[in-house]
C-alpha cells in the first residue's frame, strides 16, 4: 500500500461525515461529478413513488391541499435556507436557474431606480447567466458590462444598477469574495445578485450575514435534487416589498384562487413564484434535502477543503510533471469544492478515466473537472482518482 | 334502473374508447377534474421509478446522453405534436405555461416589427396569461388591450402586434373560433398566440392547418402529465428563424457545450428551450403520453361531445328547475370538454359532491366545473354525477 493510500485510510477513519455516504445510492465508481449532478439520496425513490402512486394516483386533485403541494415552493425554500445562511421566508423553489436569473436581474434593475442603467456581469460566468443578463439589459434599457470579478469594484459607479456574480466559477472552481464584492456593490448603491450554483451545499454562503440582495441557485449539484430539479430564488426580506417580478404568474398573486384580472403581488418571497409548481421534481428535491439532517455546513466545508487539498497532493505525486496543471486556486479562501486541471487532451483523458471508474467531466477546450461532494466522497476515493489519473496520463 | 341509467349503459356498450380506461389508475370515484389534473396513467409509476433508480441512481451523469435526457424537450414535443395538429420539429417541452406565455408574447411583438405597439389579450383569460401579457407589454413598450374574444376582430389594427387567446375558456368551457380568429389576426398583420391548456388532448386543434403562429399549453390536464408537469411551446416552422426569445438560456444555444460567451440561437424549435430541463417531470410526461397510442383525437372529440351532451341532458332531468344553470354553450362548435354550471352555493355544493364521490371543482364566485376526459370517463359516470348533483342540490 502506497504512502498516500495509507494516509487516505487514516483520513477516512477520522472523518466524522463518512457515515453520510450511507444516505446515498453509490457503487464502486469514484463519483467526482456531484458538481454537475449529485448522486441519488436513498430517501428519494420511495418518496417519489408515494408522490406518484398515492398523492397523484389516489388523492389526485385533493393533493394540492392535502399533500402540501401548493405550499411546496416556499416550504422547500425554507429547507434550503439554513444551508445558504438565510432565515426562513426568503427563498422559493421553482423554475430553472436561467429563469430565476432573469427574475432577479430585472427586479434588481427596477429596485436600483432611475439613472442607473448598467448591469455588470461576471465575464467568466457560466454562459447562461451572461445570455440572460444580456436579455435583461436589453429589456430594461440597460447596458451590459462584462468584467472579471476581481475588476468589478473598479467599474462600479452611479450608473451601476445591478451586479451578477458567481460565488464559485464553474470552470476553475475559484471561490469569489462574496462579502467583499457585495460590500463594494452596496457602496456604489447598486444591487448585488449572486449565483450560488457551485457553492450551495459545499460551503457556507452567509446570504443574510453579508447582506446579499438577491441570489439564485440550482439544486441538482451539491444539493442532490436530481436531474434538472427546480432552482431557487432568494430575495432579502427588506427588499421583498420592492421585488417587482418580470414574470408575475398566478402563483405570485396575493389571492391566487380569487382569479382576479388585476395583478396584486403576494407578500414576501412568494413573489418569486410564477406558474404551477412542478410537483414531482420538487418533492424529489424535498426528500433529497433530508440528507442534511444533523449536518453542519461548516463541517462540510472543512472536509471539502481537506478533500481538495489531498487531491492536489495526490495529483502532484501521481501525475507526471507538467502533464496536468491545476487552474484552481491553492488558497482556501479562493477555492470552492472542485479542482480543475488543465490538460492538453482533456477530452480524451476524461473518457479513459470514466472507463476506469473515475467520473469527472470535461469542459472545452482543455479542462478536467473533479467535484468533491463531502457528503459521499471519501479520501480513499480521492487517492484512487488521482492514481488512475496518473495511470491514464502516463507514457 | 332509471331511463337515463339504461341509456348510459347502452352508450358505454358501444363506446370504442371505453377500453382506454384501463390505461389509467382509477377507483370508484367519478373523476370529473381531469381539466385540472389528469388521472395517473398506469405506465407512469414504473417509468418514473426507472428514471430515478437506474437512470439517475446508477448511470448518473451519463444519462444526459445515454438515457436521452438532453433531447427530451424536443422529443416529447414531437410526441405532443400530432395531438395538436403540428408536424414534428415545432414544439419543445419545458418551463411553466406562464413562462412560455412570456416567451411567446415577447417573441411575437419582436416578430411583428416596428410601429406595432399593442398586445390584445382575452379579457376573460385565465388570470396568469393576463398578468404575463401585462409584463410582456410593459417590457416591450406596448399597450395591453383586454377584450373578450368575440370582439377581437373589431379592435385589430395596424398597431396590433400580437393577440393572445385561449382556445377554451377555463371557466365557462366555451370553445373559441381558432381558425376564424387566427385568420382575422393575420389579416391585420399581427401575430396569433394561442393558449391550448383547456383544449389540447380533448379536441383537434389544427395548429399547422390554421396557420397559428405561436402556441403554449400545459400538459397536466387532458394530457395527464402529472401535477405541474412541464408546459410546451409551439413555434410555426416558418417563424422559427425570427423567434427571438426573451429567455435565451444555454439550452437554446446553437452550441450549448461550447460554453461560448456570445449567444447564437439554435435552429428550429430548440430556440424555445431555456435552462436545464426538468427530467423527472418530463419523463413522467413522456410515459403518460403513451396512453395516446392508437387513439385518434377526432374519436376523442366525438366522445367528448357525447359526454357533455349527455351530462347536460342528465342535469336537466335530475337537477331542480333553476337550481343550476349551464354557462357552457349548447352549440358543439362552441363547446370544449367541460361543463360549467352556475349555482348560488357552488362552493358548498362541490364539497358535498366530493363527499359523495363525484369530483369536479369550484371556481369563485359561483361556478361548478366538470371536466370530461374521454379517455377515462364513461357515460355511467356522467349519469351518476348528474344524479348525485340532483341529490345534493335538492330540498
Amino acid at each position: 500500500m502506497s504512502e498516500l493510500a495509507v494516509k487516505a485510510e487514516k483520513l477516512d477513519a477520522v472523518d466524522e461525515l463518512a457515515v453520510l455516504r450511507e444516505r446515498f445510492v453509490l457503487d464502486e465508481v469514484v463519483y467526482l461529478d456531484g458538481n454537475s449532478l449529485g448522486a441519488l439520496p436513498v430517501s428519494v425513490p420511495g418518496r417519489v413513488d408515494d408522490v406518484v402512486r398515492r398523492q397523484w394516483g389516489e388523492l389526485r386533485i385533493r393533493s394540492w391541499e392535502e399533500s402540501g403541494w401548493w405550499t411546496a415552493p416556499e416550504r422547500i425554500g425554507d429547507r434550503i435556507a439554513p444551508l445558504v445562511g438565510a432565515a426562513p421566508g426568503q427563498i422559493v423553489v421553482g423554475d430553472s436557474t436561467s429563469v430565476n436569473v432573469f427574475k432577479a436581474l430585472v427586479a434588481a434593475v427596477r429596485m436600483a431606480g432611475a439613472g442607473r442603467d448598467e448591469i455588470v456581469v461576471d465575464a467568466t460566468t457560466f454562459p447562461t447567466d451572461g445570455y440572460i443578463a444580456e436579455s435583461a439589459a436589453r429589456m430594461t434599457g440597460c447596458t451590459l458590462r462584462p468584467v472579471v470579478p476581481a475588476e468589478v469594484p473598479g467599474v462600479l459607479s452611479g450608473r451601476t444598477a445591478a451586479v451578477l456574480l458567481n460565488h464559485v466559477d464553474y470552470r476553475t472552481g475559484r471561490l469569489h469574495d462574496l462579502p467583499g464584492l457585495t460590500a463594494a456593490v452596496h457602496a456604489a448603491g447598486a444591487v448585488a445578485v449572486w449565483d450560488l450554483c457551485h457553492s450551495a451545499g459545499a460551503l457556507p454562503v452567509g446570504l443574510d450575514e453579508h447582506g446579499v440582495d438577491l441570489a439564485v441557485g440550482c439544486t441538482y449539484k451539491y444539493l442532490n435534487g436530481g436531474p434538472g430539479s427546480p432552482a431557487y430564488l432568494y430575495v432579502r426580506r427588506e427588499l421583498q416589498d420592492r421585488f417587482d417580478s418580470p414574470l408575475p404568474g398566478w402563483n405570485s398573486h396575493a389571492d391566487p384562487f380569487g382569479m382576479r384580472s388585476d395583478f396584486e403581488p403576494a407578500a414576501g418571497a412568494l413573489r418569486g413564484r410564477v406558474g404551477t409548481p412542478d410537483i414531482l421534481s420538487m418533492l424529489a428535491l424535498e426528500a433529497a434535502l433530508e440528507v442534511w439532517e444533523g449536518v453542519s455546513i461548516e463541517a462540510v466545508r472543512a472536509k471539502s477543503l481537506a478533500l481538495t487539498d489531498f487531491f492536489l497532493e495526490c495529483v502532484g505525486a501521481y501525475a507526471g510533471e507538467g502533464r496536468v496543471e491545476s487552474v484552481t486556486p491553492v488558497a482556501h479562501a479562493e477555492r470552492g469544492s472542485q479542482v480543475a486541471l488543465r490538460c492538453d487532451d482533456a477530452g480524451d483523458v476524461m473518457k479513459r478515466l470514466i472507463g476506469r471508474g473515475v467520473v469527472g467531466d470535461f469542459r472545452a477546450p482543455d479542462v478536467l473537472r473533479f467535484g468533491f461532494t463531502p457528503l459521499y466522497v471519501g479520501f480513499a476515493d480521492v487517492e484512487r482518482a488521482a492514481r488512475v489519473l496518473g495511470d491514464v496520463t502516463a507514457g
